[in-house]
């Protein structure tokens, strides 16, 4: 086997077997292929694709390159969500306490921020005092003890991954299916969970662009962890504008604070239990039906929240801002946006959004770029909202003043509507 | 202007600019940008291709990444030929010193050999003393005063090119039609010639399997010599069997040395008198008819064989060969190759032969491998001929034993039939 002839068969539009990738992810992790034939590789596969098998191949080869989560000694069903990313999305800090104060198993692992879109890792490390950073021994046994841990990525995971990540990054070929299913589900293989529940977004403030996409990368998404054992579901739903109404790494975090206490916003409320109920029937501890009512009740009864509580304590932060969200960092200045015009919102950006919060500080621009927990946007209406000119459309949390520029480029989000308009739904299908 | 956005470009199916392809060019030959960039986009032009323009661009971009050859100084009109190579083929050794007996200029510099076809550059070393290595200042020199030098590559001859290349090599990107032409063409386009013809082959013992692909090429290459204003033709000829009957250095230029002398086989002879007629009518000397009367002249006359001579002494090497095949180096041992059936040729592997030969060591397998002169093979039978069980196919010249795995490889090669066959057309097309 050598890898000029794995190039030359992709790029013939041929399916490579499991032993040519084997050797390919082998040999880019050992060094002995070089990345110039990796990249060569790379654009043969976004230019010609691969197929179900290829694309579950290339997954596991990628797992294997690393460690291996062993989640074992941890009694009990583990369940993880993964969503492929979107500007607001704080669901896991509300949802995952929910699904342990439920009784399954969470051991969640999340990434940071890169770009418009917000990173679980950056909005918890946001809580006073809290760590992300837990070894494996450390994270096994907080989750027998208390049933969660919701930690940064630890140990050499998928370095295959990280590799080919950079090269992808570099040349031209990231936005490629099976590229992208491989890169996320060889994480989420690598760690031991049982139950998966994809959360996979469309709309210009998410990865995907169109449904379509977000379907196929779904499906594929599925397909891999299918072949690998995996119990495994995804839903589609809606990036057309930002998840609640906070963007923001804290201004985030206190959203998700008040959806555990029952006081969050309607959409992201609903992504909750729909993900929540699909992630407990699936592993088996109640009924689609039964799993919805139960949520509700360790909301009411607040031991959801206390669960976070718990949590964050045990990670070493300040656990009181549960009970009381005026506790966390605050930005020095709140300015309010007003409306141009009366109408119906008939849009909002949410790439923009993403990217204005960013400006404030709330995200990187670069990987070494340090994060303004405190800034970001909190919306006060929403698409399908009446306005009249003048109405505060969004409070704005930022450290510097704002520039021009910046409230500019902010007006032009907004898009109004002369006829009533449609709230959109958040969640699309579940598959 | 970045380079990734350029390889997303190409990756999208979309044309570069001139602007585009000269970033590039310029950054790989200074390091800027990396080798995984540059085999991305090698890749994305394999799948892709390039139009005419894209073609040209990056070929005068690769044309122009080292030193220029300036013949300027050379009066009279410099003329070149070029091969796409092919097994047995000697036609600039007996074709270049008649061009040039009939007035044209001649500074022609060839190749090595690589794999299983021959280069130029190997043939003429193999006459005792003879140096191919010329300065461009000896080379100008030498033209001016005989009229011919036949030598290797000197200078900083396209780097483009040579970095190209070795990356192509090793990412499955070498046959594509705009990286195969840019690379031909920018070498002959950095010297100084006024008129080239083109030697497009096909059949298995080229570069071309078949006949469409080289006329492809063809077009292709002229279509960028035309937009670089050379006086440029081509012709399409046959690698269905080997040219001529000798394979291997010494042994070919022996049969070249025959063809000036008159007494070259019915297939080269062609060619060159062919060849020969488009570069003098293409540079104005004489028309089509006329130059090959001249040529046939200076042939009999024995004008060009005394060229050849001349020129292998102005290059230190012992001019008696020419009137002497026979102090050209020799095998040890020379074997026969006998017919195992009787019948008509059908068919002879050329590719299979050019290996054949290699492994004598008339070839290199590797860059470094040293090539031994004097062995080879000299076919008796060509397609076409009738042989009776027993009738000698070829006289195999070899320093070393030969094994019966090479000769039972040998008599794979040879096709028989029991109605008669036609012997394949040499020229096939002059474009």
């Amino acid at each position: 086997m050598n890898i000029i002839e794995i190039i030359e068969k992709k790029r013939d539009g041929l399916a490579l077997s499991e032993a040519e990738i084997d050797y390919w992810i082998k040999g880019l992790c050992e060094g002995s292929i070089a990345d110039y034939q990796s990249s060569a590789l790379l654009m043969a596969i976004y230019l010609n694709g691969m197929n179900d098998e290829e694309t579950f191949y290339l997954t596991k080869a990628m797992t294997y390159s690393g460690d291996m989560l062993d989640f074992s000694m941890i009694d009990g069903v583990k369940v993880d969500k993964h969503s492929s990313g979107g500007v607001g999305d704080k669901t896991s800090i509300a949802l995952m306490p929910i699904v342990a104060a439920c009784g399954a198993k969470v051991a969640k692992m999340s990434g940071g921020a890169l770009g418009f879109m917000g990173g679980t890792v950056d909005k918890l490390s946001s809580i006073p005092g809290m760590s992300v950073f837990l070894t494996t021994e450390e994270i096994i046994e907080q989750v027998k003890e208390i049933g969660i841990a919701m930690v940064g990525q630890t140990g050499n995971l998928c370095p295959a991954d990280k590799k080919i990540y950079a090269l992808r990054d570099v040349t031209g070929t990231v936005n490629s299916l099976p590229l992208i299913v491989s890169s996320i589900m060889s994480k989420k293989l690598a760690c031991g969970d049982d139950v998966i529940v994809l959360d996979v977004k469309y709309g210009d403030g998410s990865a995907m662009v169109n449904i379509i996409d977000a379907e196929n990368l779904a499906r594929s998404m599925i397909s891999v962890g299918k072949q690998y054992g995996k119990n495994i579901g995804a839903c589609i739903t809606s990036m057309v504008q930002p998840l609640g109404k906070a963007i923001g790494n804290v201004l985030e975090v206190k959203e998700a604070i008040d959806t555990l206490h029952g006081n969050g916003p309607e959409d992201l409320n609903e992504l909750v239990f729909m993900s929540g109920a699909q992630l407990l029937s699936k592993a088996g501890l109640y009924t689609y039906d039964e799993a919805v009512k139960v949520m509700k009740e360790k909301v009411e009864n607040g031991e959801a929240a206390k669960l976070l509580k718990t949590m964050i304590e045990k990670q070493g932060g300040d656990g009181r801002v549960v009970d009381d969200t005026s506790l966390l960092p605050r930005s020095a200045m709140i300015s309010e946006m007003r409306a141009e015009q009366s109408g119906y919102i008939a849009g909002l950006g949410s790439r923009a959004l993403g990217e204005l919060s960013m400006d404030l500080g709330a995200g990187r621009k670069n990987a070494e770029d340090k994060i303004d927990y405190s800034v970001g946007i909190v919306l006060n209406r929403k698409v399908g909202d009446y306005v009249e000119k003048g109405d505060i459309l969004a409070y704005i949390h930022h450290n510097r003043p704002l520039e021009k520029a910046w409230i500019d480029k902010y007006h032009t989000v907004t898009r109004y509507s002369e006829v009533p308009v449609k709230a959109p739904k958040i969640v699309e299908k579940v598959i």
